[in-house]
């Protein structure tokens, strides 16, 4: 510990604890943020006229120094290394000003916010990149039929494309929910102090802006106790694991020799020289492995924060390495997803199969309804009949002819039914089963296609959504460069000057 | 298993097999949403004369019956038991267009969405409710000065007011979530079928409208087989518990003997005739147990839904009764917790323990700054020499005349201070030190009044905007209940009229 | 909560506090136990002559009597709820005397154990019978060749035998742990007290051994404030929980239409009458989601437990009921598989489709190395070329012949190679492989038929020592009847020669 | 991926996509295991004559310098690591060789099980140093009266020696439980292959012996595909981390200010000059917070592995970190507390605050039943009366005086009752109160000393046992080392001999 804060009271300061103690290792990335927060801060002490503008642009030459500065890492956290240095250069009566309003409890939460915020805006970018390669692959598969499975069963045809869709549906849901997480992880708890505010006259909605915040978390035993915006966070992200890891699993079964759906571009898996029938899909069981992790790490972070007293505990930062990993993994997996995508190669004639054939039987059955005013019940007793009939001869659909139909109906219902040939045709091929199924959100190409059509919408939008708030916080953390700039650029006689326009700068 | 979906194919059905995949018991509670589920699908087929307006009105003749007559419980869940009772009614040639353009696997997810838009409308209640109790009691301690906590040691003094609001943002988040994730639930799988959809002309977006949803779920295959807003609901009710277990945690400690913050009221607690000292906190043990629970919950829903292939499978219908015991633990304990807030009694002079004096010298330090221009640092050194002297003798802060503080600055740090009694007074006075704290979320009286007054329009808007989502709900309900009767009602010859009105209707 | 504990000194019990903290509805199952501990603490008493034998049997009888009355199911507990019963019985002098020397939290733990060991007993021999169905179905495939996955890609023949057995020594870990366990869970905690024992001159031994229990779980604050034995607990059945549910995963994945494998009976799984292609898996759906409802209630119970105050809180009641869950969940997962192994098709000639043949082509270069001497790598490499000329020419390795072969190994490394076809035959038939893999655990009938054998055996002696236990547990229980009956057969007179027979029954 | 096992077959590899995969960062600490796996694999071949001596020395010269050799930590993986170093020493023919018999998926499994051996090992060493820490602190402790909690309320005195035997206690269950964990880690798989063993004569055993294990994990299929070993580990540390956690839990509320039961010492804790209350537990809460982490490793883990399909998947590796990363935790935190045990300071005079006294109240009833034959019932009613009274008077129990006892006996009860100052005096003495509770597991000082006596021959057949299974590994590493060392010291003509004697070496 360091010894700034332990003063003459506690006695020596074992290595071992330190260590044990220590978030400095995690606290690496904050740095930038930190001395952000604080050039921030001293600029608003010196508005406020907390503190004397001379002293205010020395602890900011000091800030400026100590982002190359080598930091001392033995120490217990980011914050006390930063204000070692900054009292080392600027002289401790007016390096200990840095103090005056603020705490370590409401400077962290603040730091990671920041920092919170330009990962998220990294990952909603990942995400969006994502969901353009499964629409670039779709636009390709819209007349692509494959197996639609239930309960790993075939069930009934549908579109690669059709398919690649859902997974478009479920990542902007993903989305969604981070835009919403951003909102409140977006609010500064600068000058909540170590609980209780202080009696300075601090202006908290300054800071705020200053670092780009859209506004105050403003009870300040909750800015600093509070730490749902990371559950929260970590929640979004397990249940996008999910989602992908569900993506990971249906391609890892489908380049199965056995089903033979898709297969795997060579540099995304693995194979032996000898054992030609094998293509490891190791990216895609490192991404299945990995939103394990993801999972974990929600019951780390909820479990640490759950039954704690409120306001500050010192297991918080515990909770913070959990949060940059779960980051990590779930980016890391959806940039591998989208680098894939584009070489995924997708088998074309899949329903040669013969027993997939089956699958369009319930078309039949709808078309005997549709076309011949047969009951529901009955035409499915009549294919029922029918399909039973072909297993036995070891036949299958396209086998079907008009006389066949004609004589199963009258065998098992006492119908009198003529088909034409065409009509069996078209039932049971699998492409006009898709085309049939034609209901909105269907696989019918028409249906995809009006889908694709709002999908690449939706992208537009999120990206330029995205990109307005980049340029927001650029924008607020180059007015703070500049602020900081002028005070340093300006000599002691103007700096008077300064502080009544710097209101208006921000 | 119901022999209607096995047909001719599979062999005998073994009860032990279909007890063990049953989810007839969880169901149970589905029955309403399913019987309007398919009140609402039979009049879409009517109006798009899919099937005829006389089959229809004897379909909904039977669903009428059904809501009454006791279902088969030994089948395997509630979808089919309700077929079979409307194939018992109807006949199997009417009743089995029942079937046309739906599955299971798109109706039961519209059944779970119906009732879970319930459940959440209810528990947003109960966390206003809560809110709104929290608020009432800090009405009543605003000048209620208590030690504030950090590292479960006292930091600085605050209010009570303000300790109970910074659970009251703290369920605003929580509120806020949830109103976010309801946006997702109400939305409609209806007409998804099995996963392709249907070649019928099916319009799904009258389903939808009939049913209250705000919209269809697209994507047949997505809305099928994506369970996230199961996933999204209970993240979101593991975060509020985590919230709720910490205010439960605060209260336990502070309601021991040793804290002797708060009492609690006696019928929410245990007590012994002969051990005067015990009040088992038992209500609020059981609530910081449960939310556990909801932790545990996720998990479940999580693992279960992970690494499933895509589309439906029958591990979905384990998730959905920890989804409801969810919902249920939560708004109980925010229910158990909403009685118990007007009766929780404050202790009044909790500060009267003399170590507790001390939380207040950082304000005798600022005093220093502020008013004798001591620099913040050297203020802070001649404060700690202060403390260091008072405790070697056995002092309080509140024995520091202007004479020691004098004598005190001298020796530390050479400097000559002239401060007056009633300086010293005002800072070290706690309710002076809350007062002093008035930035911004600060604990002064004048702060927590105004956080107190925009809590309370939060409120009001809240409960504005749910009852406004209520009305719309018993609208559409109301709505479709009408068109019902009117189909059952009018005679044949007017039925035809019914169905061109009937758009109008909806 | 019952009148009986508040004494006069709180106020009027509330119905929905009870409601909320009562944990009757989960006690239901713990009323045997709780009569067996009460009948086997008075029994001590009487003997330790701490209470007299005349109001001894008055309880006893009470006991008696308690066991079919109807108890009051609003009160907080079974334990209060029994207690209630007995004071009416027995009146309020003796029935009170139940209480001395126990409490609530010591006979809480007695009960949960006693009722756990029941359990644990009855899953273990479920996990026995399991162990056995799959040894059976391996005994009829020690010949039956099945392709060997690793990452889901064919990888080498096996048999399936070979890999029933993998999940028969899985089991058989599981089986270990719960035994070690099982000696956790047999210790009683009677004699506790609330915490700190008794003043009384109780022996807690004699009511130890009168409960069946192996000793006593000697400190009185860890026996009545550890609850590591459920965390255990539901931590194997996890553990367990996870290799069952990847068995069921092999078979779901095995049963589909395109891996062919396996074929489920049609009473385990559900079908549709026109499409044949389907046989979804039901119960092995319903297995492997119900294992992840293990998983979540390991998180439940160990964050409930985490970060309690040592010894009793009323949070350890919210963790029972998940403890029977996850018995329940995998007891019946496990009797669900033992019923359907012996029904398990297995496909004969999976080795028919043409690339799962080159499985077999790392034995073709082993035969190299080892019959000609070529160095391990270069037959790799001869191995490889041939490999890929055979599929550019779309021919398989059943097309490989010695003049093939020999040209291959000329032209790839230059080696003259001289195999005949006998050797080549031998080396690329998968059963061929299998009886060539003869290391120990390896696939070869002579290994599989080595590992039956010891696995039988291990089977009998699993089966010998859990009847071993219960024959230990039920002498317990009939010697603690006997005794009751005997005291209360007896006529006052005879009662107080008993007292010194009683030890020696014991 | 190495070009190694990538044969010509597939594509170029891509550096974004190993980095990806690699699980190299995590695998460095397995090098030293895999090249002694490798040395004992080398030595067998040579000695069952599948690989010439000449080639087998080759070998094992390469892996000698492939110790200190710069590993390529651009691979996937150590396996290729290492692989890819021999071959370039040994040259492709020879090095290739290495490969005999063996596969990567055997390999990994071992050299994990190898490495988690020591760290068990090293881990149950702290499980024992805390435990005599405890049970040295315990010593000092045998008389200091403390006062037990349960619902953390005041219940009854303990002392703190008894208070501290309980962690003892549930650290002996965790040291237990490990110590049958390590039974099953300490198995091993080589040999096992990809999954069905190899073709060559190896000789498992011989390999398992080389390497320290207990015995060969057989089913080859359940060698390279089980993982259950990892989650039982890290269910075990989860278990151990939630007990740990408690007294951790314990220790921070006892040294707040308001319990202060306890006072943690100055280096294991953070303070403020100013603010001399303040002591915040900082090496405590961070214990308490990594505990939770390894609760979500475990669900990070047990989720990775459910729903795999049998043996190998890639999805595996990812495992490994969470279980190192526990270990650490788990490890770091014990040792922490054990270097605290001995400085923290306990209170001596806690039960002088006034309420604390009623809590000695249970024994003035049982002496009312024991020495005056009053009725339990009726005794617990006096005492009850006299409590409200003493309470009403603001007195406490130690103003009871044997006339005021006569008087409530006669109003409450009508009772009269003649008992003497002593006997009152006895009864509320809380450390009379302490040494009456003397039953098996009690509190009082006798029993106290009885269970440190047993705990500490635990301790000490808990080192004895540890150094025997120390010297057992070293011995094996011991002759494998000079084995590998004879190879390499003679020359070529004696090796042929050497053979020979190997086998008796082992």
């Amino acid at each position: 510990m360091s010894k700034l804060l332990r003063g003459g009271r506690l006695g020596a300061v074992r290595k071992d604890v330190t260590k044990f103690t220590s978030s400095i290792e995690s606290d690496k990335r904050l740095l930038k943020s930190v001395i952000r927060i604080n050039q921030a801060h001293t600029t608003m002490l010196m508005e406020q006229e907390i503190i004397e503008l001379t002293d205010g642009v020395k602890l900011l030459q000091a800030l400026e120094k100590a982002e190359t500065a080598k930091l001392n890492l033995l120490l217990e956290d980011i914050h006390v290394s930063l204000e070692e240095k900054i009292i080392e250069k600027a002289g401790p009566e007016i390096g200990g000003n840095l103090h005056i309003g603020k705490s370590r409890n409401d400077q962290v939460s603040t730091a990671i916010r920041i920092e919170l915020r330009q990962n998220l805006i990294h990952l909603m970018t990942s995400i969006i990149k994502l969901q353009e390669a499964l629409i670039k692959l779709a636009e390709e598969h819209v007349e692509t039929v494959v197996p639609g499975y239930t309960h790993l069963q075939t069930a009934q045809p549908v579109t690669f494309a059709h398919y690649l869709l859902s997974h478009v549906d479920s990542l902007q849901r993903d989305l969604d929910r981070l835009r919403e997480a951003y909102k409140r992880v977006n609010l500064c708890p600068m000058g909540a102090g170590a609980l209780a505010t202080t009696s300075f006259p601090i202006k908290r909605e300054r800071s705020a802006d200053l670092l780009g915040f859209s506004g105050v978390l403003e009870n300040s035993i909750d800015a600093v106790g509070s730490r749902d915006f990371i559950l929260e966070t970590v929640a979004h992200l397990a249940i996008m694991a999910v989602g992908v890891s569900r993506l990971a699993e249906d391609l890892i079964v489908w380049n199965s020799f056995e089903f033979g759906i898709v297969e795997l571009p060579d540099d995304f898996s693995s194979a032996s020289s000898i054992m030609p029938q094998k293509k490891n899909p190791e990216v895609l069981e490192v991404v299945r492995a990995r939103t394990s992790h993801i999972l974990g790490n929600f019951i780390t972070s909820a479990t640490t924060l759950k039954a704690l007293p409120s306001t500050y505990n010192l297991d918080f930062q515990e909770m913070t390495p959990v949060l940059w990993e779960s980051l990590e993994s779930i980016t890391s997996s959806l940039d591998m997803l989208s680098k894939l995508m584009p070489q995924l190669k997708v088998t074309k004639n899949v329903f040669n199969k013969p027993l997939l054939g089956f699958s369009t039987a319930t078309e039949l059955s709808n078309m005997l309804v549709r076309k011949h005013k047969v009951p529901f019940r009955t035409a499915h007793k009549i294919v029922g009949s029918l399909v039973k009939k072909l297993i036995e001869n070891k036949l299958t659909l396209s086998d079907v002819t008009p006389k066949l139909l004609q004589k199963v109906a009258k065998t098992s219902c006492g119908l009198s039914l003529n088909v034409n040939v065409e009509d069996i045709r078209v039932s049971i091929d699998p492409l006009e089963f898709v085309k049939a199924h034609n209901a909105s959100g269907g696989p019918s190409p028409k249906q995809v296609k009006k889908m694709l059509k709002t999908r690449k919408q939706w992208i537009a939008l999120s990206k330029s959504s995205l990109s307005d708030e980049k340029f927001r916080l650029n924008k607020a953390e180059n007015t703070l460069e500049s602020l900081v700039k002028s005070y340093l650029a300006l000599d002691n006689s103007k700096r008077a000057k300064l502080i009544n326009s710097s209101e208006r700068v921000g």
